[in-house]
């Protein structure tokens, strides 16, 4: 299952290189994921009610083509991973055919002062079903 | 009473017009603040460990000249007006002698929950003799 | 005229407080006005290659309520103010019925070089009908 | 060879979980970046001047421990490959003696249209002797 996201370059996310800044690419991982646990009914805001944060444990991205201001792009991400204390999701970045670049997130579940632990079971499955289907 | 902190123009900083984005300016702004706060042994962390949250009531940036990549800015904050209830801090960013932005900002003091209260007694006066001196 | 746009807010757009941080409402105004001259059949790119960069003059936001990570806002954005060589746009951010947020952006039009010169003929008039419609 | 930059948390760098965002690691790496170039006389801007321009190809943070509000940091920058028109530059942030996150960033020379090139001379001499210093 793969969820996609289309957004704009905004103005600012760009900088004096005439093209898009390379963190504006983690912002943008970070709309993905929130769209996609969305689609999967389970939004950020539910996983933190249930009393699970989503920390960052590490992050990456490729760069493959510049992104240019007011381009509208297109944000594809899934599960690739999936632990009883941590989750893997994958990011493409696209604008029409052109892929502009590829990355991964990797997170544990927290509670909210920061100590690891499972996620709640109910999420656990859906991350699961998410990744096979 | 004048404070100064001085800093570099970060790259990210920038847009593709070549100069800085104008959003920075409130970011430098927000530098300015909690140094001046610093320097009058009232730092942020001591203002809300004391349960006062300085939130945000109106900002105003007005540009005078464009900042630089990699510019020595130094932004100069003071007090301009102290209440029961809230400060205004006015900011001067200049490089050199040139001036490239002055703007204010205007915060109420809050509770956790975002309910408006007077200062602590005690920065109250620290705002008050930081504004006459 | 009154254009509107429809977001969600972002994590990294909160802090600490738990709410927003009062300097996306300055991202969340270039998006408004991207998108009012977007739907006018000007957006920046067109202006930018006509030769007039909006530089920013003056910006200033109105903090009225707080807005909270996921919340579905909108921007209302309109031209309030046409000069030769300048332009002014007027922002409100909502949440549902609740005003969260008024500000403003000044603007002039200037060569790549950064010299202020006349809007051309056919933008200035555009911005002049939406003023007035 | 590494250069250490002293530097503090920013308020607006933090999110609702009360920490850093995973966002501002990367803004870090920026300054860590161009204040190692400063020290060997090689900064961004001479680089640009020079027709040579650092695109990213690749970044990766692992985060190991939260970073707090006002925290003072540490960013220590090497050198830890070279190639003819490529560079990589290994970070750590650290606070007192906790290490709080790790990363990298590869980078390739480009021409100001985004064309690949090797470094100039010099340029790729001076990285050679920050790497084996």
């Amino acid at each position: 299952l793969s969820h996609t996201t289309e957004m704009r370059v905004r103005y600012h996310e760009t900088d004096k290189m005439g093209v898009v800044n390379h963190i504006s690419h983690f912002r943008w991982f970070e709309v993905g994921r929130a769209e996609l646990l969305r689609s999967l009914k389970m939004s950020m805001l539910q996983l933190e009610k249930a009393g699970c944060f989503l920390v960052l444990k590490e992050a990456k991205c490729e760069y493959k083509s510049p992104a240019w201001y007011d381009d509208l792009i297109k944000i594809e991400t899934k599960v690739v991973e999936v632990r009883e204390k941590g989750v893997k999701f994958h990011y493409s970045i696209v604008r029409g055919e052109t892929v502009l670049a590829e990355g991964y997130t990797i997170h544990v579940c927290t509670d909210g002062a920061g100590k690891v632990k499972p996620f709640p079971m109910r999420f656990l499955k859906v991350f699961q079903e998410a990744m096979e289907s």
